[in-house]
């Protein structure tokens, strides 16, 4: 490591909340610095409890997130907040008024906050977001909240490989609830129906029952998510909200599945580093002389298809190939 | 490949709808099978126009798309349209009504329209989706159009390499437009200030233009992005905008710049296929009794992290490891 990134990381693991802000950046601009930071820094996380938050737009998972972090501090217990933003390329907006209320909350040094937009690199958000939760966790955050809209696949894997995932939902004409799809339903570990002081909320608590009741394995499952009602604005069901996910810690802690499940996040994460580590070789491969001409020249004439080409080179970047 | 397979390559060659449904389905299926039919359609493809459609969430996309695909009809044109909706797990009930709009078109057998949502293998949205797009221009279709919401990297990246890239803005206090960032900037070939109609669409799109004015190379620029005012509901613009995709379409041809856009889509289609490729071996190499056991054994001790493993995987799938 440089002088600097050595700098950087000392004082992280003494509290320097500026050191911590100076390494995200460089995660998030995949420095290849910031690689051998994390390197050094696994060691040092693995112990904050990670909460995902998903759920579609406009659903309140800023506020719930906002009143799940009062909570904590309350408890005495540090937090970080993620808030991953894909869609940040268009709107801005209509997260302004979360943001500044995001600040008030970020005047307590107890709380991390920070946003992250999509980025360039493909990938790279996903591997990036699982950085700052590694960063965040070495830094000695106890519980750690991953907010993500759920609108791309990326990151909805971002969420699923979480130690406890919360998928927000609303009350609404019953369409909302039919629209979460299988995979949603398969990922979440509790339910939340926020803003539950509308019309229509009991309707909607029953609707995802109804929906959970009949998922395949269901009746046999040792954890059954529970359903939460909140108001989140009022803070409402926020106390309940929080002790269901403490339970599904212990129901973790007991039967073994904590292990189990910062084993699938790892494993996301060295597949979503070797995905980008490839996308970076295909590049190469195929903006060098030689093979990679050649090969894009035949792309072109329509001698040979993508997926040929994708063959002939992982022909040379893999020693055994199989598809 | 095998019978099935070969039946329905052979019926979409000879404008079969039906066939072309169906191995739609097994693109986005992930059917083994398909890859080889999309091996044995690249040489029919390549001749559609491909348009790119992004913007914000209400911005009127799939309205716009409608009514440029109407003109096109008129002018003797057949129509492909890909919605792509990642954001499908939550929402739909909004998507309804421009479902049944997009079945009024889709009655006419020069239009095909399909939509897409997210899939759940990593990276499998674009890779099907420029599956797709390859059956609709091997099936015979003149122009395509991708609608994205543009939410996620991957979404961003399929519109990015479309050969005319559409983006589609609305009028409003500013904000929409300074929200647009850098990134979105440059993949615009053409902008569109939809709901011209409403207040503030002049102040819109004079910000739009200074925007493009101020970017890096604008001056110096073979192609200057026109702002076309729309209001497609009333098919206002719509003629505009398509002389602008057309001059567009004119001055890649001219330029040599058509092929250099083939390339960067058959590059990233390239690119894609490999960091999906690359995400099962390294998937396989996980959970594979050995190294993988050994990998995740060790990293769950926090004896190495997950850059390490990701190495030392790469180290056994690659011939020669590069960071």
């Amino acid at each position: 490591m440089k002088e600097s990134a050595v700098d950087l990381y000392k004082s992280l693991l003494e509290g320097d909340r500026r050191a911590a802000a100076r390494l995200i950046t460089m995660v998030e601009n995949g420095d290849p610095e910031s690689r051998e930071v994390l390197r050094q820094l696994h060691r040092y996380s693995g112990k904050a409890h990670i909460i995902g938050l998903t759920g579609s737009p406009g659903s309140g998972k800023s506020t719930l997130a906002r009143g799940l972090a009062s909570h904590y501090r309350q408890e005495g217990l540090s937090v970080g907040i993620i808030a991953v933003d894909p869609t940040s390329a268009f709107t801005g907006g209509a997260l302004l008024g979360d943001r500044i209320r995001m600040q008030e909350l970020s005047a307590d040094p107890g709380v991390f906050i920070r946003s992250m937009g999509s980025r360039g690199a493909l990938g790279g958000l996903a591997v990036a977001t699982n950085g700052v939760i590694n960063i965040l966790d070495a830094f000695g955050k106890d519980v750690i909240m991953v907010e993500t809209v759920g609108a791309g696949q990326v990151e909805i894997e971002v969420v699923k490989f979480t130690h406890t995932c919360l998928v927000i939902t609303m009350p609404g004409g019953g369409d909302e609830i039919q629209a979460i799809k299988a995979g949603i339903l398969e990922i979440g570990d509790i339910f939340v129906v926020n803003k539950s002081d509308r019309e229509g909320a009991p309707r909607t608590a029953a609707d995802l029952e109804m929906m959970l009741e009949t998922k395949p394995g269901y009746d046999g499952a040792a954890w059954k998510p529970p359903i939460i009602s909140t108001v989140a604005l009022e803070g409402e069901g926020v106390v309940e909200l929080a002790a269901a996910i403490n339970s599904h810690r212990q129901f973790l802690e007991e039967s073994g599945k904590l292990e189990e499940k910062t084993i699938q996040r790892m494993k996301a994460e060295v597949r979503e580093i070797l995905s980008q580590k490839v996308g970076r070789a295909a590049e190469e491969a195929l903006t060098s002389e030689g093979p990679g001409e050649e090969l894009l020249r035949r792309m072109a004439a329509r001698e040979i298809d993508p997926h040929t080409a994708a063959d002939e080179i992982a022909g040379y970047l893999f020693k055994g190939t199989r598809d």
